[in-house]
């Protein structure tokens, strides 16, 4: 039996104020006088450590090193790759004066550190023998959002950034990929999110990039989350920053380059796949805390004999002995989505049994007291992984739609939510055409998909299959 | 047999020259085209991440929560409290600019996070239940310096900062010495750093804080540098934003604050504390890198032994087996400071030896290929981890001076380099007459020492024992 929290809209009715319930009502975020900011609190910032671990390991075991830039751009450097100083200039946060003094060149705070990298290659690349540079950093960016929501889009971006150089194309595209992997893995079998991978469109590119890969996301709502991306430069910046190295067969020739990134939007990600009308529910991978233990009544021996067996097998955990009322906070323990609630209770141990309650399910569970308390929650958290995976990826395969014509597409995003696959040619025209009349955006290319009919909008030659999708 | 590295400058002959060398050489750092800020470089950075993980385990251990705030502050927030804004105003970054429009309030890059930190707990503070609050960030913060120097004096600078909120004075009291004495534990048993701790004079203490207790450390060339400070805030921040909570008498009252940090001037304090004219040396602890092996000649068998061994027990390794010659590999080991050397070579085999190098002392020390390597090594770290200690205390040691009149203080001060003890007591009038005849600071009051005759300068009744220093 579920308590449903009063203070929680309800997704269905207000999906937007449902998320902005949770976020607040599970002290993830809170708001300050810096506007397009936001606080993360201890608990959402639990979660994004826990985020930041997992993928830091995997970084390392794929050869990643960290390091860190400075995080201001002076102009004339950001100025020195065009497609890019066009794609982010519009949408930085500038910085004129020091102290009381203005600045002889004003400096933005970095968007992204494509420029910073290149400058330092550039010195530090001489000989084949310097390659491949494989480099990452954790840090903060700032973008200049008009509209803002936390997590999803907010002036100031917690991210990481991999910034890579190789000898060859092939090298350079086959990280692309393998970093672009490294992300699904991970969304896959860590935050329990199923994601469509491809390339955007030309269109929806990284500034500056030849290949940008997306990792797309659906969300309960249908609408489309980006969830990260992996960018393969080609040598377009190398070239602009004059980056060169002598090969083996002694010729000056140009680096390619790569970066790959994702940022504290899967807290966004998580919160709109899993989470419920009672409060977040959170994959037990990435759950900062595992259990809430519930005493009710004078329970001290088995309370004891638990948390012994817990604190043995590192299962992270916290016991409510607060003077509130059982149900107060069983509805408290499920707006923080902790993923194994247990009550035990004196009534309960009379019978010999404690009773577990799933988050996910909020399926009740007698655990007979004699049983190894540690190793059924382990069992139950690794099912409760695996069940939420499935779930959110049949909701999105309820949600993805083939059209094979423009009124078929058009009657979809009207009626339905979720990703509309398409035959497409790939051009600007018809992208914004789907864009104005729709308000639908390209989602990803689907490069193992075979073109079976022309472009659903100009009836012209299509070059490949493609999802489109509201997106936030 | 030390290999000199001609690239590195004697730190006898030019202290300042051979720090710049070793940031350099050692790849701890690079500049860029950003005034001011460094590029922290991934040995560097490596050496960073240790220090950060060590020390956030710590601060776990001691209820410490991470959180994180917004980097900017608006100029309305930094002005609340007046001493913090005169003390921070003249250094600040102000971004002026959104892509193409002017703020309407101009925003600095925070230079610390006390009324970021204050405003939100104004919001979160009820009653005496939400007390305490225990909080960290890990971030990067800006300071507009005029002259900078590689970690000892930067424009942005990586470090934590804690923020902590509590019902008493006492209880505050309590925590701003709790987390002085978790850096001294680090700074003594992690980087091999002996420090003197007590609080600052007023005119030295942090912009707003009641007081402020230092780490003073001593360089090799007998300057100090502030290695981390602990502030307790009594209730003047919290008066100047207004949070007040209920208390168990339910009467509303104001709470009481402290903040403490430690940055990546610890980097700096390592390299000059124990490294040497050959290179970087490291304590084991923090090396990133604890072993490097240098095969001579075929030796694969005996390589593969050793390394499967390092693998098992966890210690990080790596073999040089590049194509230059044995001895420009072990000047470049010396450069990098790995803690242990393995010189394994056909000849010394067929003695059935290996040479163990200790980074710190040089030392050569031939071990039995039937020994345990692991365990030798890991026996060898620990009387490393504590020799470096025990060096840098009796160098420090040996240059803690004591005057008894203020001649005999500027006598020493001209001669020789570290630290003078005096009577003092603790007028500004008398700390700038030192200041500008002698160039020294005072470092930090000894509160457990007694003081036994007048102000070592005006001859008034002294107030304490103090040890004046020039510094970083």
């Amino acid at each position: 039996m579920a308590i449903k929290n009063k203070d929680i809209t309800s997704r269905d009715d207000d999906f937007a104020k449902w998320y902005t319930d949770i976020v607040r009502k599970a002290d993830l975020v809170d708001y300050s006088s810096v506007k397009g900011s936001m606080i993360i609190r201890p608990y959402g910032y639990a979660i994004w450590e826990n985020m930041v671990n997992i993928l830091d390991k995997m970084f390392k075991e794929h050869g990643v090193l960290n390091m860190q830039m400075p995080m201001f751009i002076p102009e004339s450097l950001l100025n020195i790759e065009k497609e890019h100083v066009e794609g982010f200039a519009p949408e930085v946060a500038w910085v004129t004066q020091g102290g009381s003094v203005p600045l002889e060149e004003k400096m933005c705070v970095r968007p992204t550190s494509e420029v910073l990298f290149c400058e330092h290659f550039k010195k530090i690349i001489k000989s084949y023998r310097d390659l491949p540079l494989v480099y990452n950093q954790w840090c903060t960016i700032v973008r200049w959002e008009k509209t803002t929501r936390p997590f999803l889009r907010s002036r100031e971006i917690l991210w990481q950034e991999g910034h890579t150089m190789h000898a060859t194309k092939e090298e350079a595209m086959s990280r692309t990929l393998e970093m672009l992997h490294v992300y699904e893995d991970f969304q896959r079998n860590y935050l329990g999110i199923p994601v469509i991978i491809g390339p955007k469109t030309d269109q929806e590119k990284f500034a500056g990039a030849e290949k940008t890969y997306s990792l797309e996301a659906m969300m309960y709502d249908g609408v489309a989350l980006q969830n990260g991306t992996s960018h393969y430069f080609g040598n377009k910046f190398a070239h602009a920053f004059g980056i060169e190295f002598l090969n083996k067969d002694n010729k000056l020739v140009t680096p390619y380059q790569t970066s790959w990134g994702v940022t504290t939007r899967m807290l966004g990600a998580l919160i709109m796949v899993h989470s419920d009308d009672n409060g977040l529910v959170l994959p037990s991978k990435i759950a900062p805390t595992k259990v809430v233990i519930i005493p009710i009544g004078d329970v001290s021996e088995t309370l004891d004999s638990i948390t012994i067996s817990l604190k043995e097998n590192n299962i992270s955990y916290i016991v409510d002995d607060s003077d509130k009322s059982p149900g107060f906070k069983f509805a408290e323990s499920e707006v923080k989505g902790y993923p194994i609630r247990l009550e035990v209770g004196t009534r309960d141990l009379e019978k010999g049994i404690i009773t577990l309650v799933r988050r996910d399910t909020l399926e009740k569970i007698e655990v007979d007291i004699k049983d190894d308390i540690s190793k059924k929650i382990t069992e139950i958290m690794e099912i409760m992984q695996k069940d939420m995976y499935e779930k959110a990826r049949n909701r999105r395969d309820s949600m993805l739609y083939e059209a094979s014509t423009y009124e078929e597409f058009k009657d979809i995003a009207k009626n339905k939510s979720g990703f509309i696959k398409v035959n497409f040619c790939g051009s600007a025209t018809c992208e914004n055409k789907i864009k104005d009349e729709t308000g639908l955006k390209s989602r990803c290319i689907l490069e193992d998909e075979v073109v079976n009919n022309n472009c659903i909008v100009c009836d012209q030659k299509a070059n490949y299959k493609i999802f489109f999708g509201k997106q936030y």
